[in-house]
């Protein structure tokens, strides 16, 4: 039986998380009885959506939920092979033991690298393209905001919508990451947030105005936003990070929805399940033919997973914010 | 040529409007040309949506704009005669000429009164039933908050969806009111936000949460709104009236659209005209048959405007506030 090393939750973070909130504990991977598989993951995903989590939902002195890439290590199901790779929500621990239920088998695309398929070509992948296509009913030539557009969500969201020969205005808060959406992604207008007040910025990049605002942020940059969308303009929001660790981001103009009737909608990926193969097929393409583009920072083990999900709530990711368990 | 009296914008009001506001202006109403017709007002509507247009849309030194039903005094257009019912948007004044852009011919039902034509009927109806039908997506039997219950808008809101089978809680500020819409109109709940904090209130009220909040106040209302939506809940935006006088009604909670995937859409009754006939064969059987009941409130004369105007934001109106401008 291996030793599975997991990460729990020991104290619910106030504010920005900390080391001290988490542990890393040793337990033994069961053996997997008739009908089940052991999984060992092999790489582990930390996302902003955690967060609020850690607050409430997230049960304490528990290996902790997210999403995973694993191997099938033993099989006692008929459903999967030694092996196979599956998809999965059991993050933050090295083994499980699973009946099958929520493990999704993975055949990755042999002219990518595998990790592709746990944010562009995954679930990260494709909240951002139902959010803005579905939820957000981009239509081609229109205006468009994203914000943290250097981020895993935010940067797809951002290229989708070039590739829909859209105007595209991205918000980062660093340096290196406007420098890699000007210059790499090609964003028509790039605002680093923390050089020039985002409501300002916002107002000089779009001359015409928004037809859509991809919102990963809340808070000031959606107060920015409403003061430019136009009329029948559409908010997907992906995400408000700016609310998760100081508990509140108030919006003081939301009442310019009803003069520009605008339309905000809350979305999650299992929102538009009926779109997974369009989006499989499109962005398999757009990432063969480097039309996407992405960032990775992998951090090595599972003890670095806290490190992970702190540095991510502080925006030291590049990109995706990954944990490699295994080879 | 009559005398045409007329309500002028003279100042910007801060907050709350005064009296001093605005003036009382006598003009000249010229004699219809060619291809014109001169109406006289009979009845002028005031609305929430006015306070927002003192600020910043309107105008200064100018007879004011509004919705009005008038009556064609001489015509020398082919599309009128003189007797002619016609509905403008050129109220705050007695008289007006037109060459007939912007005038809709009312045919009023014989059955029903003339005012209702100018609310239950009108747009404030159509407001209220599009609001709730098409950008709210009501289905029989869903859980239903209607704020400002009372008002013009916010009673057709809630009857309707009393008529949709739903369990339905309306807000409202003044036991008056209160007492009308438990005993005239029925409604499962009913709030005076005034002698229970909305937040509490509601939470009470809504033990199976909500599935739709038709929003005609925001701030303090809608967070409290937000906290009880269920998934996939709808919040047609008619109305923030919270904020109109103050300026900013913060709303903190935005990020639970996230959690339960909330849509918001800010809407106009012009968003939805094709519905307007079966608004009004709908609305007309309703009426007829006492499944929709309304309240009016009607000052007398012109010079009655302004204050009719002020009381409408101090809620001094019971249902639609009109001002009868002649017989």
């Amino acid at each position: 039986m291996p030793v599975s090393r997991e990460i729990h939750l020991v104290r619910r973070p106030e504010g920005m998380p900390s080391p001290k909130d988490f542990a890393l504990v040793e337990a033994s991977a069961p053996d997997a009885r008739d009908g089940e598989v052991l999984v060992q993951n092999l790489y582990m995903s930390v996302d902003p959506a955690m967060r609020p989590r850690l607050t409430a939902g997230q049960a304490l002195n528990e290996a902790m939920m997210g999403g995973a890439l694993g191997r099938v290590a033993q099989s006692r199901s008929d459903a999967f092979a030694v092996g196979d790779l599956v998809s999965n929500r059991q993050g933050f621990r090295e083994y499980f033991v699973s009946d099958g239920k929520g493990l999704t088998k993975l055949n990755p695309d042999p002219d990518l690298p595998l990790t592709v398929h746990m944010h562009a070509l995954g679930m990260t992948g494709f909240t951002a393209y139902g959010g803005l296509l579905f939820i957000g009913q981009l239509k081609e030539g229109e205006q468009v905001f994203v914000s943290t557009a250097a981020g895993a969500v935010g940067s797809v969201a951002a290229q989708i919508a070039k590739i829909k020969d859209c105007y595209v205005v991205g918000s980062t808060g660093a340096e290196d990451k406007a420098a890699w959406l000007r210059g790499e992604v090609g964003l028509d207008a790039v605002i680093n947030y923390k050089e020039t007040p985002i409501r300002q910025a916002l107002e000089e990049a779009t001359p015409k105005g928004l037809d859509v605002y991809f919102d990963n942020v809340g808070g000031d940059h959606l107060e920015a936003a409403l003061r430019r969308m136009n009329t029948l303009g559409r908010i997907p929001v992906c995400g408000m990070i700016s609310g998760y660790n100081s508990g509140q981001s108030p919006v003081r103009n939301l009442s310019n929805i009803i003069y520009s009737r605008v339309m905000l909608r809350g979305f999650v990926g299992t929102d538009f399940m009926h779109l997974y193969g369009d989006f499989q097929r499109d962005m398999a393409a757009w990432l063969k033919a480097g039309r996407v583009k992405y960032q990775e920072t992998v951090l090595q083990g599972i003890a670095e997973a806290p490190a992970a999900l702190i540095g991510l709530m502080e925006g030291r990711n590049s990109g995706k914010m990954l944990v490699k368990l295994a080879d």
